[in-house]
């Protein structure tokens, strides 16, 4: 499975944003993943972060916990994200971090049954927006993955 | 008001990431903006449009609304974004462009008549995402005007 380095450098390759983002790999496994953005390079005309880029880094957050617990699959699944909804609960007003956790067993099983039987299968996400220990926002991410070619 | 030129220089300088995802502003006025970013800086593993970037450029074309639309004002209002709603409806393989249209007198009226008598109004904006002609994903923002200080 890819690890924090190698997470890091596949989103800074073949999702240049996050690279502009300065968005490095705090922690990765099937259970959890988390990222952190750098505020400057994310900052708004209030010297608070831009809620674009709040939410942006939500995404590729749901989007890396998603390719990691669908690693080992041969093809690797496509993913794609359908629907995100963002809640920005306060001004981010420095470096912040998207904690994105496993859904249950219960609602994984359930997603990869699905994309077992019919090559495509629907999971929602909850990523957790954090700064300087306090909850900033949240993100609920809709991800549907299917074979390739689909 | 900020003219198409000016609203540019604007986000490029106070919203750096704009500048990084190639944000130009096509058109911009009281009544729509209309923005564009160019695929190369928002590109995915896919060769397609990251979702982040893509409800980034959402997001700012309806804060770019609303800011032309409260230009004038003194003390312009502080802008927030509290929740935002993105549907991705097909992948987009190409520049795309953001474009929110100003609600109707009615909706506006009443949303400034809040700002005016509790120094707090809050307005729903739809932005349209659109690639080569077509609509390919849709934003609903929610943006909170305050009266700066609140």
């Amino acid at each position: 499975m890819m690890k924090e380095g190698e997470l890091e450098r596949y989103l800074h390759q073949h999702i240049p944003v996050s690279h502009a983002m300065g968005v490095s790999v705090v922690s990765a496994s099937r259970a959890a993943v988390e990222l952190r953005a750098a505020l400057a390079p994310n900052v708004n005309h209030r010297s608070t972060a831009f809620g674009g880029s709040v939410a942006a880094l939500a995404v590729l957050a749901g989007w890396s916990l998603l390719r990691l617990g669908l690693d080992g699959h041969s093809p690797i699944p496509q993913i794609v994200i359908q629907r995100s909804t963002m809640e920005y609960v306060v001004p981010v007003r420095a470096d912040f971090n998207a904690v994105c956790r496993r859904p249950s067993d219960t609602v994984w099983q359930r997603f990869m049954s699905a994309y077992t039987r019919r090559g495509r299968g629907r999971l929602s996400l909850a990523v957790d927006v954090v700064c300087d220990g306090s909850a900033v926002g949240h993100l609920t991410g809709v991800f549907v993955a299917m074979t390739a070619g689909d």
